[in-house]
């Protein structure tokens, strides 16, 4: 008999589904801890018991304060807007619980860094959201990087584009005061942490940041240049604009024995170079990651599914079994992805390259 | 409060597993009858209890007359190997039990009709396990083709590759007694349900089946031409030895408009020509088939998904919603299919195009 | 200082402008022989003394009875309609011309056999005009074919689409009598060549034979299988009427340890797979067939540059280089096409598999 | 009968070549000058002997004064080194020369402004060698921008990887005085050439330069961010260590109502977005650019056949037809490209966003 785990989530939109599907999904995958799904919460009474039912959980609340005093719940799950991650997220680890918490951890690199701390002084094991280090074909990419078997390397390049931007009506996600940033922390933290998870720490970025649209306060593109520590250098863009891109996330990295590219639509492939051709390779055999919890090769996994893969490994980590979550990604992850942000924006308006300059912290 | 519908499943191999899942995820979707897992049915005892504890069923039994006898249960899910379809199924029939039977539904299209006929006479919900059919673009096709946005149709080709066969080692699926055929019934049944979906009754098949590997009893490939009642011309092909081929189950429609392209393996693009040239449409946009239960756009679904699609309609159906599964396929489809099959087997035996005849059921 | 050959052109349209084109640009590629444009025929006076001046030959006439008596030409090049290759070609080889010949060959097999018999009997050098042979991309795909790096072959399967035929003006090109068949010899003709080049001969056919444009005399598409000597079994189609693809000539073979796939819309890229994954070769290499005479890598060859290629080939064998043209194809090549497309019509009417039985020249 | 006009060109490698060729064949296409290859010329006498006879060239010389003192010619075609471009191109338009020069014009703004000047004040037709321009697909791109079918643009993006770089023996192309640049001159210059084509100025750059191998003097590659004077912003990134990459000269405009992307590998198609969906245009329609010079739909152009079209537009253009060369690129457009690449380099070193500011010709 599998011991259990009770969790609080808070949140129930986009990533309140996605994440309790995973929770359920989880489950069935003979996890070293069985999620119970203990509460979720929300600030609108209604629609918080309409997700409760919908989406499987035992209880709602519209206080995430019940959560995290809540001695049934060992795991405190925050999916909710970005201004509500500091305070539940830090409340939660004070109780003891472990969190995670979706990305952007924190609006600045400074919130982020105080949500790190919080969770590193309470000794909790915790995780910031960046599925994608999650999907088979990236997780591929690192294995194939921690191989070494693209040599020196040289080169990464990865854009985010979308293009619900245009002719979008008024919403939250435009506001500065809501939203922090636009195309930036939405879909930029996610190459930004592709980035580091595959190739190391920027150290420095020189960057133009847009706002196109009449009405917009946020960013609705940025395009930057980025240079590792280890000597990569490289591009990083991210658009809401980019008209007939809907969701292109893909990065290439170029070492001097052989490349990788990838791209979020193509989810289950990953184009590897070992020499001087590209080959195409499904990312469903058998040894591939993450696909001894699925179907035969060829029958693809869905994007939903690298929830599920990111939930199973926390719960692995909560349960001791390697540490603080190394895939993580770890809320100093969460940190970090913030600082090279801060440093785009910043030299946005310098018109200068900006070192990243990272703290630690001392527990 | 939803009401609940018993279900028994027998088999706990690939497809178990599949509808495990399905079913498990198909509860989170609202469906008009919530499933409840009764018991799940194997040969072997101590493999059926592992399953039911890892797959997350109530009991576990090796005789499927104990599941086809049980008055908790309403739906009978039949997903074990080809000789064991017709004897449980009939008999869940009898038994007033609304049935998922995988395809082939018979091993030959005389025990596909003797299924069907059972099904009709007991007038129960029969669904035959084309999975396919719940693809969110392959749905799309099928709008796009009834709308009649292609024009006069002219041609229709799929084939579906695979390469495992390619020194694999011995297995009761090279055998005949066990697996009726080989890459036909496997792979081929599935195109022809295609076929069927998309452009109508196929009316006449010249075929080559081909056993190329030393010791395999059943065919390695076929090649096939059909002619269609409504005219269309093309071929069908399906092989386990195209190296290189994972799982590309694909097909293209041409008419005097436009045309349809589609591949497993990129299961969430239909490549669409509305005149001269292909677009690549995503289908992951809110009004596309089935995306109301998902993702905003461009985050994609999985192979597995569609086993929740699936299983989702057929609850749907049971409850009277949309009459006997009009996206089915029913039983009917699934003897329709199995008489394509015996025509290419025919063909290929007697050097002739041979007609398809197709034989109804007498109420 | 390179010795010369008198070369004498019939027709003056699509073939015409590319075989001009071809003698220019092969002259500039140190050709053993060095063309000199002699004159070109047509049957239309005006149009052909245009044509001679913008294609660049010294001479018109309208009579072809004129070139292949001339002195002066040692090359006799048959660009003209189908219905005028077996006549002028035969009076070319028997006043001792070398001869370069449009595909198809002849109208039937009969007719083709006829010409090659002659160019036989006069031991002339005979090429036939399937430039496709010529294509960097093809010429690889045969030698990794002759290394016998893909193991044992097991499929063929070949399609050439296009989509013109939709909504097309009347045109000879529709009539019985003056274009002998539709989409077969036109595009057919191609895909049989690539098979017996790559693969080997056809042994049998089962074939679909299509008309579906009111007012038009001859098929608008054929598809078909085919069973080669050596046990290769596959697929052709050929089609006029397949909206959305304009010149969609596509291959592939599948072996026990490798694959190819080409198309030549993408005529510089070939597919290889030489285990499980198929590499995007990009056939610009100093290393790859004909790339010699051009560019660095990736800079692509167009299509009308495999007429270069082909034009030097056969200045090479006149010169005894290689003796009868080994990737000729030479005038049985021709013929033995032929037998297949026969097969293919011969398999459409009776409604079963058809022999290819092919006959030698006794000289 | 035309009219003909003489030609000198200095070079006789790859440019060399590629011109060579171009003039032969743009002489075939009715052009309202008909050149004829006077002379060539290059430094070492028995290779420009070979190369004259090779490439078709009346005469050879090693020094390009007696070309451009030369009466017989109208036209002087500057392939060679980029340290030869500057004097003997001035040296022509001194002589009333016209001058085709190819890229880089200068090794420095400063040097290509000269050039610039000089041609100018001698009234003569000049055209800077971005052979890119003349590209179908690429021509096509620039009449859907100026059409304004894009509606109000976003971004750009362009990068161009080539992969040779790496493990390259030494050569004066990583040597400094030789080179002048390295990625950045060669490659760089062609993506800075589109980027201006399509969109417009660039106002500002931020850079990224390096250099991986040891031995090189020159950059490998860089990286950088651009702002055009419309308010465009988007990266521009070339490199020799991008492994997996032949010739890879790709770009992608965004704009409020469409998008276009190309890649120069597939040379013949334009990936267009007219709303939500891209789809792939094969730009060999007749009513394609360039297309009335070639075949049928389908039937593609190869790299070399852009030179063609680029000598042919310069012949019409020094006939009169359409002023000084529109399509160009003229000497201006060889100036104000070197003034982005300047900028690149001045912030690659200051860590600032450089102005791009551009001189005008005072005459």
């Amino acid at each position: 008999m599998s011991a259990e785990i009770g969790v609080a989530m808070l949140g129930y939109a986009f990533m309140g589904k996605a994440h309790s599907r995973a929770f359920r999904e989880a489950a069935a995958l003979q996890p070293p801890l069985v999620p119970q799904l203990v509460s979720i919460s929300g600030r609108n009474a209604e629609r918080v018991e309409a997700a409760r039912s919908e989406l499987g959980w035992a209880e709602a609340t519209t206080d995430w304060r019940d959560q995290v005093g809540d001695d049934r719940v060992g795991l405190f799950d925050n999916g909710g807007p970005n201004d509500l991650h500091a305070e539940p997220t830090i409340g939660a680890v004070r109780n003891g619980k472990h969190v995670l918490c979706e990305k952007p951890l924190g609006r600045t690199a400074e919130e982020a860094h105080a949500i790190w701390r919080a969770a590193e002084e309470a000794r909790v094991v915790h995780m910031c959201g960046f599925n994608y280090r999650f999907v088979p074909a990236v997780r591929l990419a690192r294995e194939i990087l921690e191989a070494g078997d693209l040599g020196e390397l040289y080169h990464f390049r990865a854009r985010y584009l979308q293009s619900w931007g245009v002719g979008a009506p008024p919403s939250w996600r435009f506001v500065r005061e809501s939203a922090g940033s636009g195309a930036l922390g939405d879909l930029g933290a996610h190459i930004v942490d592709l980035a580091r998870y595959l190739v190391g720490e920027p150290a420095e970025v020189g960057a133009v940041v847009k706002t196109f649209v009449e009405g917009h306060e946020v960013d609705d593109s940025f395009a930057a240049t980025v240079e590792f520590a280890n000597g990569v250098a490289g591009t990083l863009e991210a658009s809401r604009l980019a008209t007939g891109r809907i969701n292109q996330n893909t990065f290439e990295v170029n070492g001097s024995r052989g490349s990788l590219a990838f791209d979020v639509e193509r989810l289950n492939e990953l184009q590897v170079a070992d020499g001087k051709w590209y080959r195409r390779v499904l990312v469903t055999e058998p040894e591939h990651p993450f696909m001894h919890f699925w179907w035969p090769p060829g029958h693809i996994v869905g994007w939903g599914d690298t929830f599920t893969h990111e939930v199973h490994h926390l719960l692995s980590a909560i349960a001791g079994e390697h540490g603080v979550a190394p895939h993580g990604a770890t809320f100093e992850d969460g940190y970090r992805c913030a600082e090279v942000c801060d440093a785009i924006l910043r030299s946005a308006e310098t018109g200068r390259r900006e070192t990243v300059d990272y703290r630690e912290v001392e527990v």
